[in-house]
């Protein structure tokens, strides 16, 4: 056949008595020095995180782990129940809800992966070059305008954890004592704080809000940051199938909805 | 890089002017001539199949569409919600749980899926050549023998469907109507037989026992059964998803669930 | 836990004697009398087809069925080798790319499946009443001056299938013979026609545009449409995947790429 | 409907001002405080780990995150050029590969995942108790004879790391210098040794050997062990679907072998 283009992938290089991924010798530079959030900023970077990089890319991969009973969870869990010798699958159909969601259509998981995501992205087309000097209260105003007819900005506010959300904090203080409270810290907190007035509404950063800044204080671009929630979320996936495996709650679930949905008659 | 074998494929050929499938010519032979499930037999045998052999094979499709509010329903309407924009991730989530069960864990899906894919197993063990002459009644009495200890014969007696399977009698009087009541359906009905009378039980063939002998009549190994059910489900799931579209439940069952289960404080 | 909806589908219902899908009952008005495809018409609109829907409904989803190797079915025979016991999820697998496409990143099977529901889009909007009078030609001149920055008008044009597309006249002529030569029909053959006089080069209506219109013509609102793509490119997928079975090339492909793309040495 | 059975999940506690995983508090004790491997291991095993568990646990994941253009990278590159929307997608069909394995059927990825997974279950289940007393010598003999007819033991031996495997020295010092080189690493070196004796045969544990040892010291149990697997490898996927997005392979891979398989003419 006609070969158009030469293939190629720079990522790892596997000889028999040796393993590199990105350069690093798997087993001599890898292996005991980095832990799995390490590896993961190594994926998505090319390189080893500092310390304190590798201080917050952590706490935004441990944040996204665990979501309790969510829609992801009782996929995972059903799909594991129809096939219990797949979990590799039953851990993929719980990821393929995890959508970015569209205009009119944003619900549940795709409303919270893509405001991760949709934060990441304004801030970082708001402050293209974090390194200039930019007058942080000015844009936090104009997109709180531009913003004003949905009254949805990504990252602000949360229709639960009211009037806080508890990781945000958290989250703030880890990037403040690693030197990551840069611009786009600033201008989130700028923004939710310019919504409140604006709005007359109780409107904080939320977790999405946190870790869409937090990234692009990493420098990760928004494209990426699906993927660190898409991997922390399959952890998840993983405790909730040892727990279905252990005392199942899908079987009920389903029969309870066949039943109430008039598929099925009800048992006497 | 070292070439160690040429890759061939049979199926198809796509010319600019023309395209084949098995050998056929899409436009001329096929469009307007076969109907899907004549283009799934082909798909699965490499020929056209005779009359007879489309009502079979199309009735066991048919069968397969639809089982209401099922887990895969369930699934996909979840994962429909949550990635609105890619239905080909609610389908294929779907489709994941349809696995073949195994010893220990077999329930809900798992066991439907294989009981199907079991029975057309054991009837194809144990009459490896349909033409040959066999004692029908000494092999079923055997099988029913060997399944004594745990009584359950793959496509023997339902949980649901008593005292018997609506589906079984219409599917045997299509396979009687164009010929195809042969040795699998001769054996799957004597099986059952023998099992009431040994066990004392109310045991009907059910719909995948049908299928599987069915299927067995039509000379399809029953490595490809699942294959039959899986694309027939897809087809099912597509109805899901647009009575999702217009009258959601899968976000009212999710928030149910995560209240009930605890991880979630319940609503005042 | 509060319950604020009532669950509720009308699909099917599932009774121990009786089964019925959207009234109808199953072994009764079902088995033997519709075929796999009717079955998905069914699944769609809530209704059988009459024989002319019926037909053309069944050449549209066999059109879509088989694509040679296309990146689907390698993904599918990969998953399969990978996952041998679970052909559920290599189907599962081999569905996941058939995305809608995006402005910019169009591209392969994205291209295909969504020039198919953008045809339709387009279509059906500016058609919203079928039955209404309407100046058809004015309509066409005004779609391709829309489309003339980037020249690509959804369901017009083909890099490979040149002059014409082998399927769509052989579609167009089951959509005439049974009645269905409507003005969605009219409207994409003069799209092209006044296309090709205006950029001066040679654009046919392309498959995916013939079947946007016929499904137009159908009155299947161009959100489904991806769903038939998805359905038919399932069975397409199982035959695939037997030929997998029987001689594979699955690893072959890996083992050049991995090689070639320099992740492991080249064997000597 | 019936309640037959009260859902529970005793995982996570979400509430409007704090979120508890296994009982531990989110923003105070787990983040910054735990990397994305201790918070894997806290999901599986419902505690964090000790320092040492940590290390070992991080190496096995870390271990497991790449394997450069393998079938997962191709099967993720390729779904994600069909739907590049949707980047769980193509993580997702990446993951579906990654099967048991079965007996005649057993082929890459499914070798490699079942390998880890079966060295897990054979040291298990040869060491149920591993503070007990065990003549671990004779053990090896006796697992050694019994798989003398296929001379496949799992964790032993390597088609391509010859004539070690550069991983297993590193994880097993890991093991060691934090308190891990219990019975089950001694166990499978001595299998090892006792192979290479007995079949004359250069055969080192190999990785999967390696991290099914690590995962037993660690009683972590086997049926989990794949779990981890999945996890590490979404990570890797990541990796290869951002190069893919800045350097495509998937385009060309698929049209060679389509080429080459005949099912489209070669470009002239």
């Amino acid at each position: 056949m006609a070969k158009r283009k030469t293939l190629k992938s720079d990522i790892a290089r596997i000889e028999p008595d040796r393993i590199t991924v990105h350069g690093l010798d798997l087993a001599q530079d890898i292996l005991g020095k980095l832990n799995l959030g390490d590896m993961a900023f190594l994926e998505m970077t090319k390189r080893i995180p500092t310390p304190q990089e590798s201080a917050v890319f952590n706490a935004i991969a441990v944040t996204l782990v665990e979501h309790g009973v969510s829609a992801n969870a009782i996929v995972a869990r059903m799909t594991y129940t129809g096939a219990p010798e797949a979990i590799q699958a039953a851990i993929a159909a719980g990821l393929l809800g995890m959508g970015g969601g569209m205009a009119s259509g944003m619900v549940s998981e795709a409303r919270k992966t893509g405001s991760m995501e949709n934060a990441a992205r304004m801030l970082q087309e708001a402050v293209p070059d974090p390194n200039a000097n930019i007058d942080l209260d000015a844009l936090a105003n104009k997109i709180v305008q531009s913003h004003a007819d949905s009254r949805v900005i990504p990252g602000i506010g949360h229709h639960f954890h009211v009037p806080t959300d508890p990781r945000t904090g958290r989250l703030f203080e880890i990037a403040r004592a690693n030197g990551f409270e840069g611009p786009y810290v600033k201008l989130i907190q700028l923004i939710a704080k310019r919504a409140q007035e604006t709005y007359g509404q109780v409107l904080p950063v939320n977790a999405p809000g946190a870790i869409g800044a937090l990234a692009s204080e990493l420098r990760l671009p928004w494209q990426i940051v699906r993927g660190i929630s898409v991997v922390a979320r399959a952890i998840g996936l993983v405790g909730h199938i040892l727990e279905e495996m252990r005392d199942p709650m899908s079987r009920e679930i389903q029969v309870r909805a066949q039943e109430e949905a008039g598929s099925r008659p009800r048992d006497a």
